[in-house]
């Protein structure tokens, strides 16, 4: 997110630099505070611009709140998916993105709130993490760590099921914590053919931390 | 749906009956040909009722297709629950309201893509689902046939997957089914802790009819 962008001019690159310190500062922000309490001169104080060019680069605020949930939603399938990809035990990784995707809930509510309330989340989150997730499948499948049918069923299963999890927990009907996130994954794994015994001793093991403040 | 409302007086019997008779015209008018070419006077008609009596039963053709779609997940939900409560193999009875939900995807894809539609859609259907789905899975674990530590991860995540199944069914991303039905099952059981070749055998037994008309 946060990389130069390339193949622009100096103009340009100022422009996408500006943009970028405002979607940082909202997402700092609503982080902190909620959206409800976002104001347009807090973020462009936070990211010490003028007030005057935050139409520069935004419509309105909820264009601003667009953009900051695409963003999340990009940068943490892509941390997350980044990890997954370069494991080279595919149950591991897939238990793993899992448990990242639902401690997103309790780490960051407030932005989670946001990815769980956009209207059909749900074909956001599967599209922000169809590509690499398929490639840990796949991967896991040729491994035969999984006995997959359709690898694209799963797929479509295992995202809604993280979504409706990270949804659970927001609302108080799950609890929030390292339990419950394992607890699904091992599910999962299950799911994916993986024998129980192995399921429960992956889907337990230490998280190393990653970057997903992208 | 079509049982006799009790404890009404005459006139609002009547009324009780009349508004029945629109639901099941417009849902068969739905499932017909669509919810783009449904109009009110064909409603009526089909009802055997005077078209200025509409506006009686209900605000607009809008307030009848919310109607329509409340009365489709109820029927669907207590018709295949009813069925899951009352069976005595658990896993077999979880496997079969899984099979019998996506089904509907392909036996009435008018009705299914007006119910995924919805919005906030997971919520509603996970409501008509929650209390006899608990029940099944309740009565698994204990007869020793599921293993599932939180009931309510196992309940939230199979009901999303679901209900994304046939999302992607009648977007065309999944083949519609029996195949598709039997694989969602197995890989369900099999997270329920249910061992493969068991798992196996159960999804893939044939499927017996049940009226989810309603």
């Amino acid at each position: 997110m946060t990389a130069e962008p390339v193949g622009l001019g100096r103009r340009e690159r100022r422009k996408a630099r500006a943009r970028e310190k405002l979607l940082t500062a909202a997402r700092q922000l609503i982080a902190e505070n909620g959206v409800s309490a976002l104001r347009i001169g807090d973020v462009t104080d936070r990211a010490d611009l003028g007030f005057g060019t935050f139409y520069t680069y935004f419509e309105s605020k909820e264009a601003l709140v667009e953009a900051v949930v695409a963003d999340t939603l990009t940068g943490l399938a892509s941390s997350i998916g980044a990890t997954a990809v370069a494991a080279s035990d595919a149950a591991r990784a897939a238990a793993d993105a899992y448990r990242r995707f639902l401690r997103f809930a309790t780490s960051e509510p407030e932005l989670a709130r946001l990815v769980v309330e956009l209207n059909r989340a749900d074909a956001a989150f599967e599209d922000s993490v169809r590509p690499w997730a398929r490639e840990t499948l796949e991967h896991g499948c040729a491994s035969g760590q999984f006995a997959i049918e359709d690898i694209e069923l799963a797929l479509v299963s295992i995202s809604a099921a993280a979504l409706a999890a990270i949804r659970a927990i927001l609302s108080g009907l799950l609890e929030p914590g390292p339990e419950t996130e394992s607890r699904g994954a091992e599910m999962m794994l299950r799911g994916f053919g993986v024998d129980p015994e192995t399921a429960h001793k992956i889907a337990w093991l230490e998280l190393p931390d990653i970057d997903t403040a992208s």
